[in-house]
């Protein structure tokens, strides 16, 4: 018989957030985190408790979110692996899991966070991507939302960028990385790295970098809007089904 | 008023092929064509025969898809676009509607189509991609698949790669082009142009691709298996959720 001892477990899952109420378990609603821990539960009979490094919203996706748990088992992690994406519907997939060492905190040990948002620019919408990409319709001129977003790099008082209704104490972060890239398909996708991130922070941002797009904004308009620290300065919240949570640094 | 005469419309079709019965209008399935003929009926108020490339299978998508239909009406292919479009789901989208010369037909005019077959070949499947890609967990071996490929390549008789209880007087067709490109995220696709496919024939070849991928074929037996003009001597059918219609040539 195998000994049971305390052993800490990390997860790294991608899922497609369409189904669900975002990461974060809640009472009344299906979430990842909550389908997560029911099959845990099945696995080894107790309730266990998962960490994530950080909540998403509803409807936002994940190419690589991490969490951890620990337990008292004998299993290993190669078990729990195939134990779990074998219980877990296919929109959510353990890509890896580990045994790491007891002090290992998803989101208290995360250095930074890469997310990425998917545009779809183009005159006609996709049917295949429906649900992985933000359309729009008008052309973006991206020539602009370059330099504004090299406004955003760096330290900032982020609070334009907050969601209302969640004050924090502190709402300045650094963001290490703001890249844009645009393929032939018509697809410009926008990676941001980031220290941490502020309720609805990066949807915030990519609403406002498209309000730059569209010429609603200039590009300078960014200094003003950081420094007025007032949500109404900034553009609107992008959806949700373009954002993907693409990387923790550890 | 405008003045109303025939007109023929052509249309290039994208589709998420998951949620339906195929292509083609059935008694009691919900299909593309069906769809977008109801769509076609709200707009002019008559009945409308929409006619397409070819049928595609249930669960198969389109980047791609070709289809016609003629009728009398006062409407230009830019209204026709933009009301069709806002009548359909968004898993069916008009990426173009222009008017064409009254002899054209979609089927009968078409001089080659391509396909796209989209595998996932790695150790974890993934949440984002279930819908649009077959996933492999076992490594393919794309080098012996490569030699396979090009046997396949120009005028053969393909009743071995015809879906069972399908017969059809020709079974010779052309296969122009089938090439194969492997990705960085563990993506093959496969690309077949042929003059014209039997039923199943590109999932038929696929299944048999990977066989060969697998070990279970020499990229020699497509020889004897060509040959053969058996279906039993073939590998599988490839799941249709991988499979695209990419383009219809004229």
């Amino acid at each position: 018989m195998q000994e049971k001892m305390i052993k800490n477990f990390k997860l790294v899952v991608e899922y497609d957030g369409s189904a669900y109420h975002g990461w974060q378990r809640q009472k009344n609603d299906t979430t990842i985190q909550a389908i997560i821990e029911a099959s845990l539960k099945k696995i080894t009979g107790e309730k266990i408790i998962l960490n994530g490094s950080g909540r998403t919203d509803a409807g936002v996706h994940a190419l690589a979110q991490t969490a951890n748990f620990r337990c008292s088992t004998g299993l290993n992690s190669s078990i729990f692996h195939k134990a779990l994406n074998s219980l877990l519907p296919d929109d959510i997939v353990i890509k890896e899991c580990e045994e790491v060492t007891v002090d290992f905190h998803a989101r208290f040990c995360a250095k930074s966070k890469t997310y990425r948002y998917r545009i779809l620019n183009r005159e006609i919408p996709s049917a295949i991507h429906r649900r992985h990409a933000w359309f729009i319709r008008r052309r973006l001129d991206v020539d602009a939302m370059r330099p504004a977003a090299a406004h955003l790099e760096g330290t900032h008082d982020f609070k334009s960028f907050e969601a209302a209704g969640s004050p924090r104490a502190h709402t300045v972060r650094t963001v290490m990385r703001l890249d844009m890239t645009s393929d032939a398909d018509g697809f410009l996708l926008i990676d941001i790295e980031a220290d941490g991130f502020l309720r609805c922070m990066v949807r915030n941002i990519v609403g406002t970098l498209v309000h730059v797009g569209l010429s609603k904004l200039q590009p300078t308009d960014m200094i003003r809007l950081i420094e007025s620290r007032d949500r109404n300065q900034a553009g609107p919240t992008a959806p949700a089904h373009g954002l993907f949570l693409k990387q923790v640094h550890y």
